[in-house]
């Protein structure tokens, strides 16, 4: 069935213009003048009336699990915060599904389309856990890449000079997990559905070099996306000058894991050489804002790189450093943090520059650019329709600065993805919403903070981190 | 009527608590182990189960009539950006009248019961402004110091270098506007009704010394709050080196403006020295972290002022320089953006320390700490009942952390000023709210954005402070 969007608002070449939108079956179809465009037999017909129509975000980098370890762990560098989220994490495949829905839902609610999950796998169970993902992404019908996080060396040596520390044996070996991997893409890759599975090598702290680049050849072979983290903190700065004696980026550049497809979360710590590395090979930054803040690892060079011509995108990252998994707060703080990196107000963001890299910038990142992230004819009818009326978008004045500088609450009114209608009306279609509250209020996290293994991080960290 | 709130979770003497609460008429008469104080006749009963009861937060430092020019007006430093809020302020009473409406409603269902208005004056209307605030946050029920904007001289003396620029004169001279500050206080100082007057010059930068002296004087001689704007960006830092040769704080305490009920908003660029300054006076910093991130102006030094003593509570700063009036926002950037400026997490705030802040410390830098802030007997009944089964107060982890580093919205279950019941299942009891949702739709604003004012200070502001 068809569906006409009347006279509603959208932001067309940089431009507030008020325009038809006709959406047939899964696509955008046609976007004309206000007006133009009757309405057929058969066609649902919705007003645009103090309305705003806008692709629908993406959610760069996350991890669905960690809903359950929301408001759970204090504030504490990664490297101290990491010990705490592993002891914590759920090991029920039905903590797994519920923690997809949750995001998805957090997700849709805020504006967002699609998501990548940088997925948390249970020891042993990784295809169950993949398995109870992709059932609660398709059971809500939200867009989603799962990468599922993989890493070969044990935890500590992801610390600079953690080699000082115990370490336990990784459960599996790199050619074992690209053998996984492999299986993983075969049973779940399923783009007609709005499934993708991705690459997810956590970061190169805890792969080895076979790890990372066994990764980019199944990158490159099923045309994958490839994530990863990158220099999130000081300490992995510190700890890629120790093990290759040059940048991070440069590393991962001679490996061949940096290409149009690759994302990166984070990359506080990057330089001006390597933005420039970055951007030259077409790779995409996720800027983390709320989680960088959490946990302390400072600011992303976010203008430098959008001067160098970076595409940067926007990330919650999971619930565990992110208290929270609204798109709208991320991008808010992005749009506004680096105004203190920068006194030149002629390179601040702008609220239409930060759509657009909560938009297409976020669908490049996720290699996703041909499908979504663009009300454009052909495109998949991605869409979230705010409305203008609710009193948080009040009063009317510029409603992109009311969006993105406000504090929206409750105002994402309809919701398609691939033209499915998800959301309408500001209620889940999909899922009774009920039965997650429920879930999230009575299955139970295993709480142990503090662990033996946290306080042998912790006094390491002190020593090489803090002295 | 008593109010006996039964084994309701509290935060007593930093820890999470469950006990019993009993209001008697405006105040709090008990607090006593859950399950020991059992229900009389006549006495209201509300049942805790899963609520979390905390003292009102105070919104240390906003501009009510700013509401009006939400979402308007562009991301710019301070000094340009003024130029922007006095060609969009509004002219007419009945619209202070909605702003005053529209900041309480905002406080109230984010936590607070108290705010300090820095209130704009219609030219010529002063008095009929303030009786229309007062109006309006008599009507809503919330607790409000107002300290109306007077300043003796231009808009362009506020700029370093400004005497370059052309001079417009100023409506009253310093002893014009002291013996109108008699009169507000004398008609509208009303503390058994929850109004209270402040002294409210500007800031250094646009007050002769006759002008701050004078409304310490007055502050002094009634008791009243004494707040003012203080080194809130670069350009002002670099002004007092002109004009005083000293530091901005040093000048403010030779005039003797400085003292337990001084209340300070930003104080973004105040230096080691400043702060011992400050914290021996007994001063509060309210620290307005959305407002210095969307003008740019800077990180304040927060975490080196509670070290050195310095009492510092929370503002949101007016909806002109942050597009939401919410006070769990501010407390959550307040407590996250520090991070950035000190990498030892010991000294990284809580959420503990961050609701220390937002109720004790608020109180006292509104000079109402004998009344407010405190889950104490014999304090008055400002309380706030959040629903801790609300979606984004779950999972069931830390209480405390969910509501302070999540986004909790609508959790705001009831709310008491003074033993009044304001809001209750998270609606307002006492006034329409959608007459004023409506009165935000239809009122308009006279938009007159880049006026022949605002690139004059453009072109100044180039020269000076980005070359």
């Amino acid at each position: 069935m068809q569906t006409l969007i009347q006279s509603v608002l959208t932001l067309q070449h940089n431009r507030l213009q008020t325009v038809d939108v006709l959406l047939d079956d899964e696509q955008i179809h046609t976007i004309a003048p206000a007006g133009t465009l009757s309405p057929l037999p058969q066609q649902q017909v919705i007003s645009g009336q103090d309305k705003l129509l806008l692709p629908g975000f993406v959610n760069g980098h996350t991890h669905s699990s960690q809903v359950w370890q929301r408001g759970l762990i204090p504030q504490l560098p990664l490297e101290l915060w990491l010990a705490n989220v592993f002891d914590s994490t759920p090991q029920q495949v039905e903590q797994f599904y519920w923690g997809a829905v949750s995001t998805a839902v957090d997700t849709l609610l805020s504006g967002g389309t699609c998501l990548m999950d940088h997925a948390y796998l249970i020891p042993g169970q990784e295809r169950e856990t993949i398995d109870a993902l992709v059932r609660g992404y398709q059971d809500v019908g939200i867009r989603a890449v799962i990468a599922p996080l993989i890493q070969d060396l044990p935890f500590t040596a992801g610390l600079p000079s953690g080699c000082l520390l115990p370490q336990s044996s990784s459960p599996r070996s790199a050619s074992q997990w690209l053998d996984l991997m492999e299986i993983l893409i075969a049973e779940f890759h399923d783009p007609d559905c709005g499934i993708y599975i991705g690459l997810g090598p956590t970061g190169f702290h805890r792969c080895s070099d076979e790890l990372l680049q066994g990764c980019a050849e199944l990158s490159d072979r099923h045309q994958l996306c490839y994530h990863t983290h990158l220099l999130e903190t000081r300490a992995q700065h510190q700890l890629a000058q120790e093990r290759y004696g040059i940048s991070a980026v440069e590393h991962l550049y001679q490996l061949g894991c940096l290409g149009s497809r690759t994302s990166l979360a984070h990359g506080v710590w990057i330089d001006d050489t390597d933005i420039e590395l970055l951007a030259s090979t077409g790779a995409t930054l996720v800027h983390n804002p709320v989680s960088n803040l959490r946990l302390g690892s400072g600011l992303a060079p976010v203008l430098k790189g959008l001067q160098a011509g970076l595409n940067i995108s926007f990330g919650c990252d999971g619930a565990a450093s992110n208290d929270a998994q609204n798109l709208l707060e991320v991008i808010k703080l992005g749009t506004i943090l680096h105004t203190v990196s920068d006194p030149d107000y002629k390179n601040w963001l702008t609220p239409e520059q930060a759509l657009q890299m909560a938009t297409v910038g976020g669908a490049k990142g996720v290699n996703l650019s041909d499908r979504t992230g663009s009300l454009t004819p052909g495109m998949d009818a991605d869409l979230v329709l705010y409305n203008l009326n609710h009193p948080s978008l009040l009063p009317r004045t510029n409603p992109l600065q009311l969006l993105v500088l406000g504090r929206p609450t409750e105002v994402v009114e309809s919701v398609w993805v691939k033209g499915k209608p998800i959301v309408k009306q500001g209620q889940m279609m999909t899922i009774d919403i009920h039965t997650l509250h429920n879930a999230l209020r009575h299955h139970a996290v295993e709480i142990s903070l503090f662990s033996p293994q946290h306080r042998a991080v912790e006094s390491h960290y002190h020593q090489v981190m803090l002295h």
